[in-house]
């Protein structure tokens, strides 16, 4: 068994989710909220500029940019600087490599308080579970299948999680939100240090994870203008079922376009701001129900 | 009587409030929704450049631009030279110049339906108690102790109304309050075609206003930061009761704030995101009945 030595909790990676960037904060003034004795907890501010100008990113998503080659054009993005910056310290390769990153983020979709996997092993599985046995409310996403799992700020550790919460506005914070991300962490803190102890006491439950299965962007015209809305009965109803039928968008003369697809799906990130330049306007994911021991 | 010659319905002054934006551009695809016999209907997009960018402002807010005096530094700004623009368009000395100017917002406060009033004057009064009569959801709210009477777009034109929906995520579309906007905007259009051909027909009814009191930042600490959030309690509470005592803030630490006037209020623009930077948690009304036939 492999111990985790480190661990490194991040906020801010988006300038505009305040959420994390006030936990983060929070934990620099007070250390011992998250210090446990096993192993060393450090803490970031992932994107400092966008911070200060209080938007999501100055040149480029962050959290896309952690597996971004040197040498192309957007060497010359400060978020692909800033990536090389956060990975050559914290990274497998870096100065203080972590075994473990919570990168704390928030969304204007109803996600509640979402724990976001890139994969499905059994360490993380079992973590979740455990997380969802403290707090039952616990939504887990696994982004697994989204082609996602290395250009994001927690990919740089061995393992890693993304909190979501929401919906809160970006640009504000949110203080029910707040104190659940707190819990949510200090929970993994102490998984990590009974597992670092090998005093994990875990029953063997049934873990539901929302397992990524595609995105879908709004119907738009040929000069790519949206041209419909998400569906008033769709709105905040992210972790619902989706029919084959369900009216999914209502066009701006009031006309409802069902969802196309052949099986139900559970759509996530309804809605959310930051994805409209993506051309998302929701994920569909798929519930899976995994058995943990 | 001065009959309504013109009016203008304007959207995007803020270029992050998709809802309004989307409406113009759907009145200036269908005309006919918006055109009456009596009087002409002019639209605009208040900040096209905004617009492009998906943010709120390029270099200041355009709806604090239209008192600013010629031959000052700002005169560089961007929306200070599109508000001369609008108000040499749109204005009384204008080229066409409105009588009636209906601006288009959304906060990601919990604003409902809301109708803003910058004058008590009986027209207006009248044309309030018309449409919350229509719609009862309706929401009013008079700015007109806020000193913001001459700054807004919707101030060039003679008589002037602002429509605030929330919560809606900025850079983000809200069908619902789409569709409820629609309605709103159609009734003021009716009730002025009414008003032209002096057949208005309103019984004596008690309108409710939530008149503007002040502005109350959030608890900042030396160095500017902000040292605690909006409460859960009154999260999401625009338009209720605050009571001397009431919980109005919670520190990162969990320590409640509590609201100290000495009388009852009614909060509204809880949490606008727009409003972290302008040092404005919520305003702060006084709930007032009138009398109006």
């Amino acid at each position: 068994m492999n111990k985790i030595k480190r661990v490194l909790i991040a906020g801010g990676t988006h300038g505009n989710e305040l959420n994390g960037i006030y936990a983060v904060r929070k934990y620099e003034r007070r250390p011992e909220l998250i210090h446990r004795p096993s192993f060393e907890t450090l803490t970031v501010l992932g994107n400092p500029r966008a911070i200060e100008a209080g938007v999501r990113y100055i040149d480029k998503d962050l959290n896309r940019c952690f597996d971004i080659p040197e040498g192309k054009e957007t060497d010359l993005d400060y978020e692909v600087r800033r990536a090389r910056e956060i990975k050559n310290q914290f990274g497998q390769a870096g100065q203080t490599p972590v075994d473990f990153a919570i990168d704390q983020h928030g969304t204007d979709s109803n996600a509640g308080l979402m724990l976001i996997l890139d994969n499905l092993d059994c360490f993380t599985l079992k973590l979740a579970a455990y997380l969802s046995y403290r707090q039952p409310e616990l939504k887990v996403y696994s982004s697994a299948a989204s082609g996602r799992s290395q250009d994001s700020l927690r990919s740089i550790a061995r393992y890693g999680v993304g909190i979501e919460v929401g919906p809160v506005a970006h640009g504000t914070l949110h203080a029910e939100l707040f104190q659940k991300t707190e819990v949510l962490v200090c929970a993994i803190l102490d998984y990590l240090e009974q597992y670092n102890s090998n005093t994990v006491s875990l029953e063997e439950t049934s873990l539901t994870v929302y397992q990524h299965a595609n995105a879908v962007d709004y119907p738009k015209g040929k000069n790519g203008e949206i041209q419909a809305m998400i569906h008033p009965r769709l709105q905040f109803k992210d972790y619902e079922a989706l029919n084959p039928g369900d009216p999914m968008f209502l066009t701006f003369d009031g006309d409802a376009i069902a969802y196309q697809g052949s099986t139900t799906v559970y759509p996530i990130f309804i809605n959310e701001a930051a994805y409209y330049e993506k051309g998302i306007a929701m994920y569909l994911t798929q519930k899976q129900q995994f058995q943990v021991s």
